[in-house]
């Protein structure tokens, strides 16, 4: 790429004078130029801008992720860069907001002009979905359309490469399954935890009978209730149980990789879990951030064009709203929550496993 | 009320010693405290705060809206405290990402003391509801989980007088309603735009007949789509067909009203038209922003939670979700972008119609 | 510009194929590379991508305002593309929190490769200033360090040229002289205003001498008090004193200019001048923004480099820091708050002043 | 504290009832009541109920520094709360942006109301100063107006005992020079430091004199360079150079903690300095978001009142755009980037040290 600043200036370091050249207004240059069209290319410059950045971070999250050693603690790095990921998604959702300063108005005055491109063409968002762990099904499927989408070639044949690499969502698992505090020896956490969690509903049910201010009807139900409560703990420690939801596509993660993520977060004020623990809320950070990117860039697609379709010839909002929920990665981390109970009630570590998480002895 | 600070004193004014009092942890004040329940307090009288402001401002809207003649120039004060409204909203919104600070490890250690409190019991956000206009079947039932919602009875009869008074809705709908330059002498806004959309699609007709790049199929595809087209406009146009789609549910605003609000968007460079339009803008901005923390607070719940139900007995993170969408008010008025056309293709204004806006004579 | 990507796709349409090809780390790419100064790289483009939209709405505001009609209204457009303005500055402030998730010791792996870049030769940043109403002795000198700095002769003409046309503030100014209302017939608003002051204040000092709670003392010190704030007033009346200010450089704006704005702001409930004065609060708006961004900046700067001086050969945070003050271009406008008095105690309008305005004879 | 609200309510949990009548406007609540005075109330409110959060949260972070032992990880939760500090200010930073829809025209219809109260007689926030670091000649001489500031005896006699406390300034402090790395055995990391500066700098001076590119003149003025560079580390090594800075006011640490903290930050990638170097950085954070809010809130009281004294009798915002430099605690940890070289130069770590550091034979 040669160009005419020198390099070692400013512009010529950051090749302003190709990158404020890439703006050409559809509606032209002129008196018939529509004002907002500037905007409109800048907002979705600088989102391609910062996709990049996040790709960038992302792989390299990955490949930390690969390289950490069984029981070693996490590099820092790996949640400095998820974090920085989240907060370029929140960053980009800001930006929403200045979008929408254009006026419906003005968008129907160029809005004809842009047919038949889509932002749903965006190759570094594709990429972007694949490498976070979108699946195939939850996608666009951008072959599906791809007459109509006009993706290059060369573009789709690099997706489809990328979507047989391994993604962050398998480097996450595979890292968690690494995890080697959850059977040392004669300990195991499923069952420790397990019977942990048996002792805390006795004692409720116990106090549920015993309480003289309930009916019978009412010991009845609340006796129930805790039963609710049992089952939805076994679809965490019974295997089979948990084969069972996975297949229905309610969890995605192996049982192990569940179940070292659960231990991470039980004893994450252990100083060698600490990182790790950061890096699950990252994760849960990015996944929300991007639900919620998407939410408001279907309102903002919902106040723009109202009920028409895309202009890539999507079916609008509604489709873009439902991404919002359907395309999540890292439920099965938010879900965590469901399985913990107060620390009075947890089960202490084991000896051994603690002296081997405070570091002294490895394993 | 008495207090103990003198009244001309910074404490005295706001009444500092009682407002700093009532934060009263479940989990106690000494060792057995759980420090993160404080923070669970404030966040949540902090919003109560500001659900307080939010009901004076959108009082006063609907009051200045019912107050202004006909014809009028909206006072600019209806939109100031309008957008005042979304941005609180917006505040409340950014809030949530405090309140995330908090591990759900922690909530853990005191949401079972939280019991049967739940924030579903606010009755200032159902006031807002109410005073913005969503409508009894969009809400939470409060009469049908009354016992378990512990709702005193006085607040459920305030709402439940709320519900038969005017809204913001009904006082922004009846303002439209009023608007003077629909139907002016021989000229009817429905009309002339009606006609315009007509002669548009006409001149795109006959562009794709004689486009001599199209086969016979692609004439056919696009001659189909502008008929997709016309009759899209046709559900605003024909009052007719309008009435069906209002009784979908799909519209909720008079025919009327609607059409204003249209007249409104399209002529809103005639300054006696801009602060209405704006008030319009600022409408869909509070629905924008309530769906948005509607939504952040649905994931922030399922991440504290999980797949729990909510500490008051409602069925969690899925109900609070769906209401993000569901409770929308104002969709009309983002709709409206559905009805544009390009400036070049917009009718002129009728000259009486011109002079009754530019304020020399009124009508 | 040639381009490989079919023209009317995405990222044809974006010009992605060279947008994102202007990332080029001086670390290199390989082994060597280092991490984060992509980030550095990218943040800075995307400001520059900004920069360019500012310029494109500052422009057309000055030419709005140019083209107005003596006493007619604003339209809207002028408010709207200047709180885009103040968005888009706040926009990149925020982004100020995403380059500081670099580690300064990151920084420190590549800063030296920088040497002699800086941020001050971004021109792009100048013309805003230049355009915005920022004068040459509030800029940074970039003819006195012309050799280092390395804009190149071409865009320092063009900067040099920039500052000899009308700016922003001039077209501000000239727009607020031509205000018709401030002089009408026998009404001046200069002496309604002034009178309406002093009945104020008069009724202050009667209330002072007739108040028995106080002591002769007291009384002694706050008539003091209302004589300074007559004084105050005085700066704002008396032609010669205004001048005596605006020469000691705490005032920028015309006498006549500065009247004009305070009648828009006082008077701004009527609907004629509700767009001018949004206009006036949108120009607070942005050079608060620009005042938060500089700061932030500064502080930003700070963090990564400490106490070093800036790698363009400035003097670091310090000089930055004092650029956030210095620089700001509307204060006459913040200032106008000082002159403001209770509704109760303002002067009602000139009827005749009040027919121009609302364009009827009011009952 | 009695109520009437059921305690198992939403509202009795939160004490609604005298939360929510603690809004009393000075202006009444019938006619004369001027709209935004509760705006007024209930921004300074929340920002009272969140001064408490920090608190809160602030003494738990000191607490947590006091406690842990030499040379343990620091637990999380001492990041955790920092960070949530930090993200409170930031939060009442953004507050700014709703109080600033208030028109100063509608406060200038309340202020007279309020003499002579003023925010500066805030006991919470001059709390946080105290406990944060902020030296009594930083501060606001409370004592110095106590008759106008109104602030009853009981709580300056608080503030007074809480300035003769430790601060977190002095935890901090003291847990820094708890580190156990700088000196083991022959190992001293101030000498194994300074000799890497001087290793890098001498290679740069062979470079300089090598360089057949450079003129004797540029030479001697690169050379001269390096030389200020070597004495800005001296400050640094050098314990006489340092113990002068420090009594100049520029430097507030310790020499040892300053040390430390730069030990910490170099070497920050050992996973038990990774949760040590995040306090540094959310120190530094804090002391941002504080400089941050203070310089916003002195524009938005420049915009309310524009030049005229507050209404505690402050000398307005100038003094209040003073603080937000003045009242800095930790620049020192913002002034450790100086002292930063690239990862190439810096000293490999004492293996007997690392052996400490992760608690294990490294190979």
């Amino acid at each position: 790429m040669e160009t005419n600043q020198p390099i070692d200036s400013y512009s010529g370091y950051l090749h302003l004078d190709r990158l404020l050249d890439c703006q050409r207004p559809r509606s032209g240059q002129a008196e018939q130029a529509v004002h907002d069209e500037m905007l409109f290319i800048i907002t979705h410059q600088s989102c391609e801008l910062w996709f990049k950045q996040i790709l960038h971070d992302m792989r390299s999250v990955a490949d930390i992720l690969h390289d950490v050693p069984s029981g070693s603690s996490l590099p820092d790095t790996a949640v400095v860069r998820s974090r920085r990921i989240a907060a370029v998604v929140r960053h980009l959702t800001d930006q929403c907001g200045i979008l929408e300063t254009m006026d419906p108005c003005d968008y129907a005055d160029f809005r004809g002009l842009l047919y038949p491109i889509s932002a749903f063409q965006s190759v570094q968002f594709r990429k972007i979905e694949i490498l976070f762990g979108v699946r195939r099904e939850q996608q666009v499927l951008y072959d599906g359309y791809a007459h109509s989408s006009r993706i290059p070639v060369a573009d789709r044949d690099e997706l489809r490469r990328m979507e047989e690499e391994p993604t962050l969502f398998d480097r996450v698992q595979s890292w968690l399954e690494r995890l080697p505090f959850l059977e040392v020896g004669g300990y195991s956490f499923r069952r420790a935890y397990q019977d942990a969690v048996r002792r805390m509903l006795g004692r409720e049910r116990e106090a549920i009978r015993e309480n003289e201010a309930f009916s019978a009807l009412e010991k009845q139900k609340y006796l129930v209730e805790t039963s609710t409560v049992e089952e939805r703990f076994d679809t965490l420690f019974d295997p089979e149980r948990y084969r069972e939801i996975a297949a229905t596509g309610r969890r995605r993660f192996s049982h192990r990789a569940m179940l070292a993520a659960l231990f991470i977060m039980v004893y994450h004020d252990r100083p060698r879990l600490q990182t790790s623990r950061r890096l699950l809320d990252a994760l849960i950070d990015i996944d929300e951030a991007l639900a919620l990117w998407r939410y408001h860039h279907a309102l903002m697609a919902h106040r723009m064009i109202g009920e028409k379709i895309g202009s890539g010839g999507s079916s609008g909002f509604h489709y873009l709203k439902s991404t919002a929920e359907n395309r999540r990665v890292y439920t099965d981390l938010t879900a965590l929550a469901t399985y913990l109970i107060p620390r009075t009630d947890r089960p202490a570590l084991d000896p051994h496993v603690l002296h081997m998480l405070d570091g002294e002895i490895s394993p």
